[in-house]
Formats: structure tokens, sequence, C-alpha cells
């Protein structure tokens, strides 16, 4: 198992600072992206993408599977509640993996309440705001090290 | 607004490390307590309580609007999915609340995925084990540090 | 028969005045039984309870099922919608029952809509505020008038 | 705002005391009325309808809308359960809407659960008998105190 | 209780032989209204009506109720699906009720399958065309006789 | 086409006269047979058959199919509700199908709404009692002349 | 075929301008009709009506039916949801049908969402205001042109 | 593993004898508790215990899992439909299960027909009448017997 | 009334000891005869059938009937979900009926959920291994004489 | 384990080449038993029947069971929609199954739809017409070939 | 803001004119382009895509919102029922959205009737085939005109 | 009509033999595919593909249409529960297709019941493992055959 940590993100997430900041706030990804790094420290190597792109999450997935990361943290977005096909790569993932998403998705309209990728994660996170990266990171730390125990 | 932290716990959760430890693993409540006394540091008031009896959790939440506490952390457990009281209670309470369970409830049974809780806490967070305690107690000072500056 | 009537409040009703006052109004509980007490006048005996503890409730119930009390007016708040022990406590009472809510119910959220206790009231009130426990003073006297005469 | 209180009747409601009296009692439509013109007192205009035209009632409420009518109290029967348009006539109507039932439909089979008419009104009332309109007609006198005040 | 029959047509079966002819066929409503009369005989008295307006086939089972007519066949038409008040109606109607439909309603969308008719009526009959009007007669006064003899 | 009719009865229908009196009256079912028969008149063979087994109800409708009967009345009983072999059977018969229930089922319990037959049947018959049967080869000798007329 | 076209309003249709302005804008109906007859040109026959009373607005669907009206715009209003026996008098019309709303009703509560005169329009407009009267008027146009090329 | 069988009753069952005795017979609980010790025999021990309290009810289950009893008897009565606390408590007991009921729950309303402790019960009984509590005791004998030599 | 008790067992049951004994257990369908025999005494007589034919379960519940046997075991497997033709015979059966089951059915599949039989048995138990049989007999037996009293 | 293939057919496929042939062709069930001898070759044991009665094929299935047979290929026809007696045979048989429909029952109407059998099937096939049975044999001994290599 | 429309079109509109032709008619895409064109006339700039990739038609939408683009007319064919991630990012996008299918969808199967883009969409037209895309673009100048003067 | 058959393979299939062996097994998709073309023939053209991206897969069916393919073959893993728009681009082709499944999808979770797909193959197959692609290529070619010959 490498210490690699991959950090996915689903579609319209490239529009995060300017898309419904009343709902998502004003952080743009670039800054998630090097808050996650700074949390992490440097014994992490990071996989930061985001894609408008199924497929390409999909392959994020196949690619981490393939090198034995140590864990996901996906924020599917849209995706989250239609795409069977991310959750059966996801399925083939051994490391514990992390749903997280900005927004409490259960207050919001009826669409965003059925998540496919809850059936396959360890762990689910929603509601933190663009900060709950940095929670993210941390806790899939104490999951990586409570595996590594086990 | 005061710097006190309620962190609340529902039904069966005082045989935590002795109930289902498949599930819910060994770590007993008291632990948990020490561990999230550690993790908020020495400013911040946390007030850690159990019951089965759901009016005690009423009046807790009650306690902690009336005295303005600055968060609740709470762990409903079974009451999650049942109790519109508590539901009830918690719309009164102005601050961040973070809804938090042990397991992931979205991979149980059907009875476990409709929170009531979730239409009304801030960020909702699950199957983190134990140390997800200390997890949402970070957060929470993350919220109530947001809150704090907007 | 006797010449009492029982008024039970359900959960949260205790932060009457303080709580959600946008939907509840600022009238207090205790400025509430004051108004029933006055309506009734003096040769009604009022009995007005409140308790966030469902057992109590129930306990009421039954005590005004065993003293043969004239009616029942009842705000099971929360528990309108999940107690079917109130419900069954409420099936033994002989005397008419009016299921009270401040609100109107219905226009609220899909988990307000379906009263268990209506299956058993003999009448319903909901959205007169707090002057609505007059109303149903006056109702229940009629109730109890009518009952007499039939 | 004049001091006028509209009382609207749907459908069936001029068989009252014919129909069905093992549910809806003896009284009679004319004797329900002169109930509601005593129990008003002489400052206030009643307008007392019935139709089983659910179009006569739409152009009542516009009437009321025009007019300024003080209030609307409506029994719309059969009504409540089937006439969108009923509904989006009340929607126009600024001041208080109460809407009255003689039985408690709560009670009796499904197709008289799922009032429309309940989505704007301001407060329901079901199962006080005929006697129900006196009640109504206090309690609309209470609202529009109220709206007065407020 | 008279010799009455009366039969009562609701919406679109003015244009009986012309609408929709594959599923209604050619017969037009006045040569349906000759075969009920010469189906039923001199001893029977008919009332045949027809009419797109709800309160009317209201107002004409109001009238059967109050000149206690032996029975009514009535074929609702589109209000079978729709129509509460048509319903409730029925309900004050002491005699035998043939609910009629030419077509076989049960094997058209799923919109024709739910008859609020069915809970009230005597007998219901479907899918036997214009003729099947004279096979309605026919067994209302099997009908009448049967409850004469009871 | 053979002159021939059907009349095919389902389960329990042997203790018809003994079973539920209440719902299905005093006539047996060796009357309702004569009962057809004299109804019918010499120039048609009536096939009156009752069994509680599913299978021999399916060979009938075969047997009926293969002889090319004028028309089947059946009365499916239980089977109604359950049997898609049944329904399968009588998909493959050319003539005009009465389905025939002696009570009322619309009006009875819910787990007897859903006929499959009806999906299948020309017209269907339902609470005209034991007497149904002959209003049945009636409507049947109806639909039979106007399918040779066409 | 003639060449009218038929403009058919529904229930509270008569208070546009004054019934919610904040959904339905400040035009009145007199001024759509207006708007109409000027985007139709002098070549075409405008029949625009509007009623409260669903009976009146079958009997212009048969009217345009028997005079064979080029086509029919239809603005159901409450009547769209509930109305089976419009459904019903459209199915006979042969001509396009254009269903139009003024706001986009799948956008507002489920009991505007699903339309009976959906399944027998041609087409169906929703949302573009009082102004989308022309709009449909000229699509309508372009509708009866490609039917009499085809 | 102690010889002591807990048998644990729900709310309302403290009036059982005087409640709707139509459906639960006259005996009393008191009764019943001296019938369980009399069919128990003297070499077990008995915890009889009713509560209104679902904590009560939680508590003596965990009571029960930690002192090691043989078995568990339980009529949950209203709870038995409403609390996941109690179904979470009964799933740290390792022993055999009863659930229990006076009537058949599955022949009432469909608010008594979806149990949440059968899902973990071993064996459920309903219906047999206050005397279905000695049926239980022998049957949970039995199951102890079972379990021993397995 | 004779002192005969029907013990009735449906379809695959032929096949106990041998069929998913890890369900079912390893004891026959004799054993569990002898068993029941065994439990019963002499004064009784027992009428043990397996029938994998609906048919022939039917037919045996009309001998119970017309004999009028003291009551009825049945573990009518499969068919306790799907035939409505067994329900229908049991309905027409005087005395007390018990609906059994080897497992609990309610922790199984949901297919095995809806006991069609459970409304019309007046007691049910499942879960009780092959040795529920004896206690179903000695339950029969306190119901045959709890009727014999009243 | 023996060489054996059972290949079970339900009701009405008797009548194959004969009944609703636009769906189902016009191949016998005597060429298709013809087809499948001559696929299977001479090494292999083909038990071919078929039948109305669903005990029959109960039967067939405990025979195939009993005898331990290599695999059962099943076109439960209506069956597989209905009999969860079926499906509890199928689930005590060890080998491979394959469930086969002619026409690809997916397309068909809604009763056709969810399948009991293929909860227990090793493989389902649908819509390959008469010629299916050969595929399906030749796919069975592929499973038997490759169980045999596992 | 610009005087930019987008037009976008989603999965399988590329085959226009040759798929499906009795639903979609015989125009090519290439000539609805030609038409949305003439249509527009000089003083507007028309983007017009097609894409069978969900992710290029959110990052047109992107583009347009970034562009500030005045209106988005979208078609977005099979995508209108499955994509979420088209729906977030409409919700993006400030001006108005009209939302354009060729065939009338409510008319199909139900897999057609439940648009997620319904929600955000301004105005909804649907059925006006291939013309359609015409008065989609005039309907669009009016909701942009309407939008300067407001 | 070429003598090509299109074999498509949708998300994660790429990782065929890697993937959750226990349900897909050990085979690669290349020994797949070689397996097809062994299969096939020489005579027969095969185009084996895989894609993680929906708008190959819709390309690909929209070139099979345009070349006049013999037949497709399509595993559309997860797009087959969650693609209108593979299901549109397939309505389009006008030769046999073959919907394939590894595993016995209706044995699994409920997100992998309802195939889209489905509606619109000619036949399903699933659960005959890997070796099923061979099946399916033999099966294809009867169905071309049978094609040629009708």
């Amino acid at each position: 198992m490498t210490n690699t940590i991959y950090i996915l993100n689903g579609p319209n997430l490239n529009r995060l600072g300017k898309r419904e900041p009343h709902i998502y706030g004003h952080t743009t990804l670039a800054e998630v992206e090097a808050l996650c790094r700074n949390t992490a420290g440097a014994d992490v190597q990071i996989r930061f993408h985001q894609s408008n792109r199924e497929y390409e999450l999909i392959d994020w997935v196949h690619e981490a599977t393939e090198e034995g990361a140590a864990g996901i943290i996906i924020n599917p977005a849209a995706f989250t509640f239609t795409s069977i096909a991310i959750l059966d790569a996801l399925k083939q993932f051994d490391g514990p993996i992390i749903e997280l998403h900005i927004s409490n998705v259960h207050r919001r309209e009826a669409i965003y309440h059925n998540s496919l990728v809850s059936k396959v994660a360890t762990a689910v996170m929603a509601g933190l705001g663009p900060r709950g990266y940095a929670t993210a990171v941390g806790a899939m730390q104490d999951l990586i090290a409570a595996k590594a125990q086990s």
C-alpha cells in the first residue's frame, strides 16, 4: 500500500467559489486543494482532481485501485445520486473511502437525498463547507492508521 | 454565547464497547468522553451526556439553548430515526449542530436511513468509528470560528 | 363522570413563547393555562399539564380515564405523529377528546401531516394560535353538554 | 377591510339534517345559519351560502376577495379533497380562512384524508358537529381581532 | 317507495354515437333512452337524464332520494373517478344503485381504474356496450324485486 | 363457432349457499346451474363447471378455445386476483368473455380489488348476487349476437 | 375544416392581473385576448372564452369539435390536474391542441405536476407568462399549416 | 448463563383487564404474572416487569444482557412498532427472545402491522389472549433447552 | 362440535428435515406428526395432512368446516403469502385457527412478510422450530377450552 | 450427481404453437422437446415435462433434487410471477438452474416483470423464441462443466 | 449581458431526421440550426451545439454563465431525465432558460415524464416538432426583452 | 445488411478478471474477446469494444445503425440502469439486440433490477459468467438467421 490519498471532485466543482455562493461559499477549488495539501503534511501524496466527466472519475478510481492507494476522498457532486458506474468502480477499492459534501445534502431537495456512493463508503461527511476537506483529510489519516493497526 | 459544547448521546450508547463490537468497536463511552475533552483543549467547556431517555436529551438541548451554548454534537442513536420531539428541540437552537454516527448508517438496514435530525443539523458525519467524536469536536470548533467571523 | 377537563401538552411546549415565535407566537404556557382557567369558569376543574416525557402523558390519560374525567384536550406536539402508546392510552378514554395544535400542521413539512391521535380524537383543531386553547375549552364544554343530552 | 364574514358550504350540505344523520346529526343548514348569525352578533355581516356547484363557491371567494371581506369560513365538503380550483381561488384571499368539517374527516375512509384546502387555510376545525359553526365564528372573530392588532 | 328508476349519464355522453365510436359504438343516447323505456315496460317510470354538469347529477340523486325512487342506474363517465361529491350524494340513497360503463374501463388507461362510485354501488357492470343499458334495467328490476321480498 | 357457452366457477363456490351467506346468499351452485340452463333456453349448450383446482379451470378454457365455444362466463373467485395462468389461458380465447362476481368486490378488502381477469374480459359484472348468473347469460347472448352481426 | 381557433381558459383566470401577480403578472385577460387577436391576424377567427365552470369548457370543446375548428389552445388552469371530463372531451377533437400555462407549473407544488390534459395535447407550453398566448397562437398556426401539408 | 427469564411488558399493559376488554380480555397483569410463575415452576427465576417508559424497557434488556439471562419474553405493546431503541437493545442479547402480543395484531389497523422487534426476535406469538403468556413461558423453556443441546 | 383438530401443512413441507436444514432443522414431518399426537393425548382426534396442492388444503378446510371440527392449525408455507383461495376457505370455518410457521418469517425476505392467512387466523406463531407444533397443539387446546367456557 | 437435465414447462405451454403465435411462434412443445434432445446429445438424460399444475412442477423439482440431477431448466410461464411454492422448491436444489422465457418478458405488461424464480436461478434467458431452449441446453452444459471443474 | 443565445442539444439529436422519423420528423439538425439563425436575425449571436457527452453540455452551460449570455435554449434529450449534473450547471445561470422537446414527452413512456431540468427552467415547450426551435427562439427574445424592462 | 456483430461493453468491464472476482470470475476482457471471435467463426465480423464513457457506447450504436450491422450484443454494465441515452440510441437500430450480464443481476441489490435496456432488447441473458458471451454470440447468429428467413 502506498501513502497516496486521492481526492476526487465531481461535476460543477470547477466553479466552486463562483457557483451559488449562498450554498457553497466563496472558497475556490484551488484554495481547497492547497488546504488539503497543508493538512496532509509532507509525508502524504495528494492526488487532487476535478472533472465534469464521469469516466475520468472512474479512471482515477481504477488508478487508485491499481496503485494500491491508501484512501480515497470523493465529493462526487451530482454523480453521487446518479452514477452506478462510479459506485461499481469504488466497490473494487480496498482502502477506506470518505464521501464528502460541502453542503448538508440531507436538507436539500429530494433528488439530493439518496446517495449511491454511501452504500460503499466507509464514512460520509456533509455540511462542513469547504473547510470540511481538511477535516476529511484528517479523518482519512485516522482511518488509514486504524486500518494499519488492525 | 458561551464557549460550551454539548456532546449528547442517545440510547444504548452507555453500552459502547460491549454492544455489537463488530459494528461499534471496543472503545467505551468514558474513553470517548476523555478523547473529546483532550481534543477540545482547556478553553472549551464540554458537557458530555448519555441517556436512554428521550426527554433527557430534549432537556439538555433546551439547557444548551437557554445557556447560549456554542454548539451541539449529537449522536441520537435510535432516536435519529424516530424522535420528532428531539428534532423540534434542536430547531430552537441557534448555533451549529453536528449529527454524528459511529457506523455508516447509510449502509445498514432501511430503518436506519431516514434521519429526522439531518433536516436541522448543520453537518452530518457517519462511519468514522469512536474516533469520529474527536473529528467532530475539531469540526465543531471550525464551525464556531467560521460563525464568529461571519 | 366528574366535571374535570384535562389539558395535556407534549414535548417542547414548556418553551412556548420562546420557541420559534414566528410559528408559535410570544404567549407562554403559563399564560395559556390562565386563559384556559378563565374560559372554563369556576364550575369546571382544569388539570393543566405539560411534559417532555411520553409516559407522563400516558399516565395522565390513565388518570383521567380512572377518575372518569369529563374530557381531554391534548396538544401532543411531536408525539402526535410518533406515539402509538398515547393513541393506545386515549382509546381507553370514554369522553370527548379534542386534539389541538397551535399552528396549522397540515401546511408544514410532511412529517407533521399524519396524526396518529386524530384516529381516536372526537375533534381536531389546528392553526388558531395560543388563543385556540380558549376556543378548545369552549368547544369541549359544548361536546360535554351534547353528550349529557344524548 | 369590511366587517363581513363569508360562510361557504359545499355540495350535499343542502341536505344537512336529512343526510346520513348518524354522521352529520339532525340540525338543518337553516338552523346552522341562524346559529352563526346569533353567534356573530349585530356588528358583523354574515354572507351564508351553500352550493353543489364548484363555480359558485369560486365566485363567492372572488367576491369576498374583491370586497375585502374580513374572513372566510368554508366547509368545502367533498370539494375539500378534489378541487384545486377552489384552492387557487382561496390563495387570492388576504384575510384569515377557517376550513371547517362537521365530522372528524381524519377518522373516515382514506379518500377524506388529504385536504387540498388545508394547504391555504389559516386554521382547520373538524369533528365538532353542527355546533362547530358557532365555534368557528368565534374563532374567526379572534383571528380578525389578532390580525387587526398585528 | 315509488316505482321510478333514475338513469343518469355523466359528461360527454351527450355525444354518444359521435364520440370515439371505436370505443363507444354508433348508438346515440336517444336510442339508448328508447331501449331503456322498452326494456322497462309500461309499469315503470324512467327518469333518463344526461349532463356535463356535476351539480345536476347531484341534484338528480337528491331528487331520487327525496322521492323515494326505486333504484338508480348511473353511468358517471369521467366523474366516476373524480367526484367525491356524487359519491356523497349516492350514499344518501336507500335503494339499489347500479354503476354502468359502456366500455370495460378496467382495460383502459390507469386513470379509468379507481372508481369512487363502486364504493357505494350495489352492483357494477362494464363492457357490454350501449346494449348494457337494457341489461342494467333488467338487473335493476331483479334487485328491486329481491329487495321487496327481503 | 359452436353454440356452446362455458360457465366456469372457481374455488370455494362449491360451498355456495353454505359459505358466508351474509355475503353470498343462500342459493346453491346447483340452483345457479339450473337458473343458467333455464335462461339460456334449449338452443344453447351450457357447460357448467366448478373447481377448486386452478388447472381444471385452465383446462376448461383450453377446451373452450379448441372447440370454438361461443363464449365464456367465468367467476374465478379467489383466482381472479392471483392467477396469471388463467389470464394467459383466457388470452387465447377468441369469443366474448364475461367476468362475473356475486358480490361487489370493489367494496370489499383491498386484496379483492385488482382483478387480473378484467384485463382480458370483454365485460365485467359484480354485485348482482346469484341472480347475476342469469343476467350474465342474457348479456352473453347479446354479445354473441352482436359479434355475429359485425 | 374552418379557420377558427378556440382559446379556452379555465377557473380563476377571470382574475388575471389581480390574482397572485408575483406568479401571473399584471396583464388582464382582456389584454391577453387583444394580444391573441392581433397575433392571429384578420384571416383567423378567434373564439376566446373563460369560465370557472367545467361544463362550459366541455361544451366549448364539443362546439369546436362539431364545427370542425382548426385548433384549440387551452389553459385549463386548475382543471388541468383534476378534470378527466375535459380530457375525454378533448379526445374527440381531431385538430391540434396546445396546452398552455402562464407559469412553469413543473416548478410549483406537486399538485400542479401531473397534467391530465398533456396526455391528449399535441404540444405543451408553460412558463412564458401572459405573452405566451401570442407564442401559442403562432405555434398553432404552424401546426395547422403543417397538418394541411401532410 | 443464569436460569432467569425476563418477561417485559410495554405501555398501557398496567391497565390490562380494564383496557378495551373486548380486545384484551378481563385478566389483570397481576394474574398474568402469577400464571407465568406457576407455569415456569420453581427452578426458574422470573423477572416480571411492566412500564410505560421506553427507557425502563431498555434498561431491563441491558440488565438481562449483563446478567446473562436465559431468555426474554417481551410484549412491547405500542413500542413494537415505534421503538428502534428497544430493537437496538435486544440486538445485544444473546439468548432466545419471544415477542408476544395478546391480540392478533396482524388483523388490526395498519399501524399495528410492521413490528420492529420481529426483526430480532427468535419467535413471535400473537392472538392467544392473556393465556398466551403461559404458552410463551413453555415455548421459551423449549428454546432454552434446545439451545443447551446444540 | 367434534373433538377433532386438523393440522394442515402446505407445499414443500413433505421434505422437512431434508429441506434447507439451516432454516428448518432436521426433524421430519412424520416425527412432527408423532409429536402432535403425543401432545394432544388420547381424547383428541388429530387429522394431520400435508400437500403441495392448494386444492387439497382447501378441501381439508371444507371438510373440517362441514364436520364441525374443533380447530385448525395450519402451516400454509408458501401459500401463506399467495393463496386468497385458502383465505376464503378459512373464512368459512367457525372455530379457532392457528397459523404456524417453523421459521420466524418476519426476519426473512420481503416476499415472506405479508401473510394473507393472518387476516383470518385467531393466533399466529412463528419461529419456534418443529417443536412449535407441540406448542400450537397445546395453545389450540387452550383456545378450544376458552371458547367452550364463553 | 447424475447426468440428467430436467426441462420443466409451466401452464399454457402445452398449447405452444397454437397460443398467441405473434408472441410465441408456431413451433410446438413436441418440436421443442426434440430440439432439446438433439442439442443435448446421447450422453445426457433429458427429462422434459409440462404441466398446468403447480404441484407437478414442485414434485418434479423435488424429484430432481432427490435424484441429484445435474441441472434444471425451467420455463415457469405464469407461475414465474406468482408461485413462491416453486421458488421454495428450487431453493432446495443444489445444481445450476436456468430460468427461460420464450418472449422478452421485460418488454411486456407490468405483471410479467417481477420474477420470483430469478431470485434463485443461476441464470436467466428471455426473448430468444422457441430456439432459446437449445441455447439453454448448451448453456446448462457449460454451467455443469464449470461446476465440475471448480 | 451579451446578446448571445446558446442553443444546446443532447444525445442522439445528431441523428435528427434519420432517428425514429415517425416521432421526430425528417428535418436534420443542420436545418434546425439554419432555422434558428434565420429566426433570430442578424443582431443575435447564436451558439448552436450538439453533443452526446454530458460534460460538453455542462461546459457550454458554464461558458454561457461566464460570458453572461442572454439566454439558453436547451433540448437535453435523454439527459433531461437523468442528469442532475446539468441541472446543477443550469442553476448557476442567471438568464432565462427554455427547455425544449421536439415530441410531447408527457405522452410517451413513464421514463420520459419526470424532467429534472424543468425544476430550473423558466419555460418548457414540448411537442411542436423541429419547428418548435423557431418558436423557442422567438419566445426567448420575448423573455430577454421582458427581463430588460423589469 | 452487413455480417458484422457489435459486442459493446460498458463501464468497469476493462477491469474484468481483476474486479470483484467472486462475482465476475477471473477471465479478462481480452480472453472474452478471443472467445467471441472463436465462437463466431471466420465469416462474421466482430467489432468488440469497451468503454467507461457513455458517449462512446452511443457512438458505436450509431455506427452500427448507419453501417447496417447484423446485430448488437451489449453488456451495458452500470449504464443498464441509468442511461436513457443508450436506450434512445438502441431504439434506432433495426436488427436484433442481446442484452448480456455476466452475473444474475436480478439476485443483486435493488439498484441492479430495473434495466432500461431490456425495454428495447430482443433478448436478455444474465448469470452465465464470462462464458455467456459465447452463448450470446451463438444465440445472436440464430436470431440473425431467423430474421433472414422471415
